[in-house]
């Protein structure tokens, strides 16, 4: 579906009147912590400017394992893998462990990114469907003997999904360990939003619940917590993938910047990434609570929303089917708001009466403007079916 | 070959005493410009920390086809893709065009990690012999035609060549483009040591001497010219390839570090590249005869090494095949020299006689120290075959 991103963007760059931006899954400038990074990326280290090692700074390895601790798993060196963001740490899951054919199981919706690179190695894509609890797990049996062979792997996205905002439940995520015991696949596990909880109490990370298990290939990154442009992430995976890890990578792109991963040290060894937290989370619940309010006023019946715990995206249904997402893109751009039209997330094309919003980066007159413009872009637009 | 360099790192991590290091390609702290950079890096620009293009940031790609230009190859904005460093500029292009079974041409020596990333992708390696004047193309047509299959990619380090140090003539650059069309074969030119040249005068490039050529494949770095650390390089290609290259660098890391290349960025707008490199270039050139003089005065005509015009390394080889360099590596580690064994640039293990030198990063006087502890560990070893 990279077609319908791609006209996308291109009809985004060509609209430069005031628009209201539900579209990008990123923190907005404003929101992310610009001073303190470009304090810190001034700071001289000896080797800075150099290779670093493959796997990672060291330094940086303490810190990402200060936060995993921090936060219920407590991994050893040997498990981390410092990667170039984390779509780098899907490119070596699927690298891994996808071969042309294999059948990889992904959610409907899912990461439009994580589709194509399981694609670009040659995966069969097994489309599962979520709801409010996360990815459905209890009809993956059905499914996969329906296709008559077990998948290779399993992506999941569970906390705060993209697009959806969904997480998956307790019972699921233990449900999701035994099947992937019982088909022998590898449970991709892509968190980048899990530290964006803003609501509720967390649910235990796959890690926590089954600390060990070979099968949970853990894929991190600070790009939503903290800053995408640094392109820094890490994958956590049993220590017997260690060195195939650092074997893909060094032919990847050698090794992960090293003033980007300096930068990020400083940041989280002065203790600064609980404190932004802080601030940002109580805005995005804010900004969340904004969009909820504004779907509610501005289109009644008219629409489904999920009700995301954290992250940065809220998922729209429209009611009946009715509307056709793609074809209103353009008609909504005309009204000065952008948002990623449903079928950008499913390899199958599905979700045509779906769209995806980011509420974490408008204030929330912003968010009631852009969603009273996207109300009135579906009444004047012939985007009914 | 992975295994000699794991060794390798492994040993020399274990020995902390004095030891002359020739095996790194890479500027050394002292011979890279840390201050202007790290200054740089502080510069505060708006979206710095964002996602940036997936093809680069516009300012950087205009600073690239700049320098370009003025190396004599006027390239276009749509022909230039931002990579993290040259390392993905290889895998992009195997991505791109290796597809399981494909047979690619490789210089024997190569660069390891360049075998290692087609290897990844599925490629038959044909490894087709060097000499003072680079890869011998004349050859080519026969080696192709005892395999019975013409190749999909020919890989080429045209430039001091990495681990050789030799440049391939303008002659045989010519008739490599003639085989490359013949056979419907992409030249993956990678060539991260041209600015480099501190003797004689430059060879046109494969883009020079046929401009638009859709058969070039133009891999290119930051990391040999300024520093390796920031992961910055990018692919200069038929415009054809743009899509292709925006949407696999999508699914392998977004984007390249924005941070880095709005760094570098400053840099080159600054003008600090050329007093850059006419520092560092005459530094290299008077380590290059040292290095030449050192192992003259040393081994005499027990070696026969090759005189490269630029770049990082020099090719050393026993006469007679009489020391195995992988035996040898331990031994010279004991007596405080490091350099690359033979076989760690050959897909079949070839060049157990020779062994790779980089003389750019050690003073004239360590060189002599470092050739006179080779000299001495041979001496002692039992490293004969």
């Amino acid at each position: 579906m990279g077609s319908v991103i791609d006209s996308s963007t291109s009809l985004l760059a060509r609209h430069t009147h005031d628009i209201v931006r539900f579209a990008m899954g990123a923190p907005s400038d404003d929101l992310m912590p610009v001073e303190l990074l470009d304090r810190f990326a001034a700071n001289p280290v000896p080797g800075k400017y150099t290779y670093g090692s493959t796997e990672g700074e060291p330094d940086f390895v303490d810190q990402i394992l200060k936060l995993q601790a921090e936060h219920g798993h407590a991994s050893a060196p040997d498990r981390v893998t410092v990667t170039t963001g984390g779509m780098q740490g899907l490119d070596l899951a699927c690298k891994l462990f996808v071969d042309p054919g294999d059948l990889v199981i992904v959610e409907g919706p899912t990461y439009t990114n994580g589709n194509a690179t399981a694609l670009s190695y040659g995966a069969q894509l097994l489309e599962a469907p979520l709801d409010e609890n996360g990815l459905v797990v209890e009809v993956l049996p059905e499914l996969v003997a329906r296709g008559g062979r077990t998948p290779k792997a399993i992506y999941t996205i569970p906390n705060f999904q993209n697009p959806s905002g969904v997480t998956l439940s307790l019972a699921r995520r233990e449900q999701l360990l035994e099947l992937a015991a019982q088909w022998g696949a590898m449970i991709i596990d892509d968190d980048p939003y899990g530290l964006l909880r803003f609501e509720n109490s967390p649910i235990p990370s796959l890690n926590e619940i089954d600390p060990g298990n070979p099968r949970i290939f853990s894929v991190r990154t600070l790009s939503k917590i903290l800053a995408p442009g640094l392109r820094v992430g890490w994958v956590d995976a049993d220590p017997s993938l260690h060195p195939l890890l650092i074997n893909a990578k060094q032919a990847m792109d050698t090794c992960t910047s090293v003033p980007a991963q300096r930068t990020v040290t400083d940041f989280l060894a002065g203790g600064h990434l609980q404190p932004h937290l802080d601030r940002v989370l109580s805005l995005y619940c804010e900004r969340k609570n904004a969009m909820r309010v504004a779907l509610d006023r501005h289109f009644g019946d008219a629409v489904r929303a999920t009700d995301p715990d954290g992250g940065f995206f809220l998922w729209v249904a429209f009611a009946d089917a009715q509307v056709d997402t793609a074809a209103l893109f353009e008609p909504a751009l005309a009204e000065g708001v952008a948002y990623i039209p449903g079928p950008a997330f499913s390899t199958n094309g599905n979700f045509h009466d779906a769209l995806r919003l980011c509420f974490a980066t408008s204030t929330p007159e912003r968010i009631d403007e852009g969603v009273a413009r996207l109300k009135a872009a579906v009444d004047k637009s012939g985007a009914q079916r």
